[in-house]
Formats: structure tokens, C-alpha cells, sequence
């Protein structure tokens, strides 16, 4: 019976398909594809390596050795104790993401700042208004919580609008690189909160991220000032930023909320000063992003089948 | 009776008023500051300079040796025969909008690729739908049309999001600087047009660029390209483009028409494909683009009092 790697990623294109089994084939394993994990139940009991995201597959591959995520976010996996074990190991695809993500961003900041979505409400009813006050990026000061892939493709995009300062906040207060004009550790974002006019949050979701922007932090931050979170919606105390969305002193574009999808009843879907998108800043309708998760797996996956460490392996403990 | 430097430029704030005065009474002339050319009426018959845009300023001011106009654009003024006499000279205010254009060039091409109409359409129905094809600028062709400083501005934003090429159309063909990887003469374009993804127009209005774009070169462009005009209207054949995106075979972000505003009963108020704006581009709402105005015609100011050359004359023959 040959070793068995089964994919559950319902995106892949036949391409990528091919280039998975031939890979598969090179190193002795049967590559099985599915679309969801109801169709792929049956053969999981034998899979030593699945490449899928639903929580599940933790738990009905018993000969589970490896479980890659298509995703960046393993929040919904890293509780599942396979993984503090032994037995297998978690690898996600942080770096597949950054240039999908860092497009959205900029796209966010541009529509709020050149209020875009009213222009489009005018125009939908045929009204040639021309006379909103409109901002830039040039001149701003960009604080990046998070300074991963994600903020850094971000980082590398908004220099080139000129901001008055681009800075990072991560966990050791280490400059990844120039593109950040410095970069506090994260016990140090307050400093940063008050000279930021454009604050971008691309955290994963772990318990250090649990409301790190909570009500007080968001008080620091400057009048006007537009909070972009393309992470996870755990990071920011929802309630409390609605709150200054409110008073009119705060802008903000959510691509990610406490719950998903929105409650049909949340007050958020009425709030002003808030642009919304359904959390597809980093989904996968992308080809490059499709291309990038293919061949980051497979790079994983030389690495599996030589007996070397991998390299997007998640600490379960630090969550990410 | 003192020299007289009348402005007519309803948008300027306090501080752009004392610049200019200040300036104008170091000079020996005396400056005085009206919203419109109704009220400046009485006193555009001593006008030695005016600072203003409206046609009509061009024939009421018999003293007028120099017309210094807020706008990139001088086609409504062009055709006015004081400034081909020896009597008055016309300069434009090019170089202040580039930043903003720039940035509403980035935001089109951004918000037509990633479906963003079409998510904002979704979420005013409450609807949570994630799963809409989303293209990218990295990997696609991009090609100016015009290479000054709307082309250069946005040559350099869309750099950093990796675009597969980026080429530039002038009239000279010359490469101004490192921005563009190649730069066609115009009567060269249509080469560029089959290689493109992405295509900016960035025109001035002349005899020259009117219905550069016209159905036949449109006809050139790839299946799902996008065309974004933030130059004039009269740079599309707009029917013919109408045309191609009735048809689903290209998409358009327009900011300029052939008719402003648009007649209400003009049926490009529902075509598909199309993402517009109120001639919003280079609007001057944003205060960068008061203070470069400002800046850049204390420039002239200070050429034109010691008797050098106005750098930013417009040649009335070449149209900008």
C-alpha cells in the first residue's frame, strides 16, 4: 500500500493538480484530491499527509504525520492537541498572502482617503458632486502592526506613495529589512499610536492578539486617523472602535469582524465611517496566490520526504 | 497706481492669500483675491496677471501681460487669441497634480481588478459572498499614455506593485528617466497596445489626442484589459468603448467624459464594465495640491518679476 497524501484544497486547478502528483509520484506517494473533507472522509484514514484547512482533518486522519494549511491563519487548528503531540506537525503558507493583501490594503486606504464609496453612492444616483475634502498617503504616518509577509509587501507598496513615516511594530522590536523607517516592540505600540494617521493590523490570531487594539489604545490614536485590519477580527475590541466610527473621530476598514459572516442583525452593517469587505483582503481567488500555496507545499514537501525540518512548521505555542 | 495680481481660485485658503500677497507686495504689486470672475469683474480691467482659470478671463483683462492658470489642463483656454500675441503669455500649473492623479490611478486599477464595486454591491444587501475572480497588478503589462508628471507619479506607484512591464507612450519616444522599462514614440503605439494589460491614459487635450483611443486601437488591446482615462474625455472614441464593454471584453475606469457632467438620459450611466468618477482625479481638494498650485506659481511669480523665462509656459501651438 503506497503512502498516501491527500489534498482537500478545493481551489486547485488541474496545473496544479499535476504538479502536485507528479511530485507525489517522484517520492512515493499516491496524491488524492478532493474538494471538501465529506468527499475525502473515506481515504483519510490513511493519509500521512493531508494539504487542507477545515479543523476536522485533525481528527480522522489517525496515520496523520503532516497537515499543511493553504492558509496563512492556523488559529481554528493550533487548539487541536495532534499537533502538540509527536505525532505531526502543522505548516501553514505565510508568504503566499502578502501580495494579494498588500494590494487590499492600499486599496482600503486610497478609498477611504479619496472617500470613494461616496462618490460611488452619488453617482449611483446620477449626482455630479465633485467637492469632497480628500486626503493622501503622501504625508501620512503608517504604523504596520505586524511586520510578516503581510506587512512587509504592504510596507514595499506605500513607500512608493511617499508616506511623512512608515513604522513597524512586532513582537522583538527588530527591523526586517529597510522597509520600515524603525520599529517598536510590541510593549512600545503606544508610543506609535499617537503619531499614526494610518494604522494597518495584520496579526495572526493568537491570545497576545486578543483585543491588542482595545478601547483605550484606540484612543490614542489621532483624530481622523483610519484603522486598516486585515488580520484577524479578534484583534480589535469591535464595540469599542464602532464607538469612535460613531463620533465621527476614527475611519476604519474591516476586512476581518468578531464574528463571521456578520449577524444580519450587527449594527456594524449601518456604521459610518466604515468601509467593509467580506474577509477577501487574502482569500484564494487569486491565481498567483493559488500558484504561490502549490509551490510552497511542495517545497515542504522536498523537505518532508529528505527528513529536513520544515519551513513554514507552526509553533503551536506561540501561535503562528 | 499700483501693479495689479488679481486671483481668481475660489479653493485657497488663508494661508495661500498671505503667501501671495506677501510675495506680490515684495514685487510692487498689489494682490487681490476673488471666488469668481463675477465679483473680480471691476477689477480685471487694471489686471496685470491673473491667477484663474475661466475662459472668459482672457477678454476681459486688456492690461493682461500673464495668465496663470491652477489647472494641468489649458484646452478651454488654448484657443484664446491674446496668448498667441505678443500681449500675455499663459502658464500652467503642471507638476501639482501628479500625486493625487497618481493615487486615483492606482485606486481604479485596484478597485476594477479586485471586483470592488461588486463586493460593496454585495455587502449593501447584507450578502457574504467571498468568492469573486480577483486579478492583480503584479504580472500585468502596464502602459502610460504620457510620460510627464501624471505618467512618472503613477509609473512610480505601480512599480512597487511588481507589474510584468511597465511602458510609457510620448511623443518623442525619449525615456524620461528609469521609471518606464521601454518608452514607444506615439505613432508607435499600437505595438504597445496588443501587450497590454493595463493601459493609463494621461493626456492632455489637443488636436493631437483627440479619439487617440479610437475603435480601432481599442480593437488592439487584449480580452479583459482595462483602459483608465484621467486625462480628457476627448481622448476616447467613448461610444466605441461603450462598445467593447457591452460586450464584456474589456473594462474601463473613466474619470473624464466627452460630455461633463454626464446628460442624465446618456445610457453610460449603466453600461457594465465601467467604473466612474466625477472628474475627481486632479481635482484640487486636497491640500497638498492648493499648496503646490501656490508654490509653483510664486515660482513663475519670481521668474516673471526679474524678467526670466515662465517655466511653465504652455506652447499654444503643442496644446500643453
Amino acid at each position: 500500500m503506497s503512502r498516501k497524501l491527500i489534498s482537500v484544497v478545493s481551489v486547485l486547478e488541474e496545473k496544479h493538480k499535476a504538479q502536485i502528483r507528479a511530485a507525489a509520484e517522484m517520492n512515493g506517494f499516491e496524491a488524492l484530491f478532493f474538494d471538501g473533507p465529506g468527499q475525502a472522509r473515506p481515504f483519510l484514514a490513511e493519509a500521512e499527509i493531508v494539504f487542507g484547512h477545515d479543523a476536522e482533518l485533525a481528527h480522522i486522519t489517525p496515520r496523520l504525520r503532516w497537515l499543511c494549511t493553504p492558509f496563512a491563519g492556523v488559529d481554528q487548528l493550533i487548539g487541536q492537541t495532534v499537533f502538540t503531540s509527536a505525532q505531526a506537525v502543522l505548516t501553514n503558507s505565510s508568504g503566499a498572502y502578502g501580495v494579494t493583501i498588500s494590494e487590499h490594503v492600499v486599496l482600503m486606504i486610497l478609498e477611504v482617503l479619496r472617500r470613494q464609496a461616496e462618490y460611488g453612492a452619488l453617482l449611483r444616483r446620477k449626482e455630479w458632486k465633485r467637492d469632497l475634502p480628500v486626503r493622501s498617503i503622501r504625508g501620512s504616518r503608517i504604523t504596520l502592526l505586524g511586520t510578516g509577509d503581510i506587512g512587509k509587501e504592504s510596507a514595499k507598496r506605500l513607500r512608493a506613495f511617499d508616506p511623512a513615516s512608515l513604522t513597524g511594530v512586532n513582537r522583538s522590536g527588530k527591523n526586517p529589512g529597510s522597509l520600515f523607517g524603525r520599529v517598536f516592540a510590541q510593549d512600545e505600540m503606544e508610543t506609535a499610536l499617537s503619531g499614526t494617521d494610518i494604522l494597518v493590523a495584520a496579526l495572526p490570531g493568537t491570545p497576545q492578539t486578543h483585543r491588542l487594539l482595545n478601547a483605550r489604545r484606540l484612543s490614542l490614536l489621532p483624530d481622523q486617523a483610519l484603522v486598516v485590519n486585515v488580520g484577524r477580527g479578534s484583534a480589535v475590541d469591535q464595540k469599542a472602535l464602532e464607538k469612535e466610527l460613531r463620533k465621527g473621530r476614527l475611519f476604519a476598514a474591516l476586512d476581518v469582524f468578531e464574528q463571521e459572516p456578520i449577524p444580519r442583525d450587527d449594527p456594524i452593517w449601518d456604521c459610518p465611517n466604515l468601509l467593509m469587505t467580506p474577509h477577501v483582503a487574502g482569500n484564494m481567488m487569486l491565481p498567483y496566490t493559488k500558484d504561490r500555496i502549490v509551490s510552497l507545499f511542495l517545497e515542504d514537501f522536498e523537505n518532508y520526504c529528505a527528513g529536513r525540518p520544515l519551513k513554514r512548521r507552526v509553533d503551536p505555542a506561540r501561535g503562528y
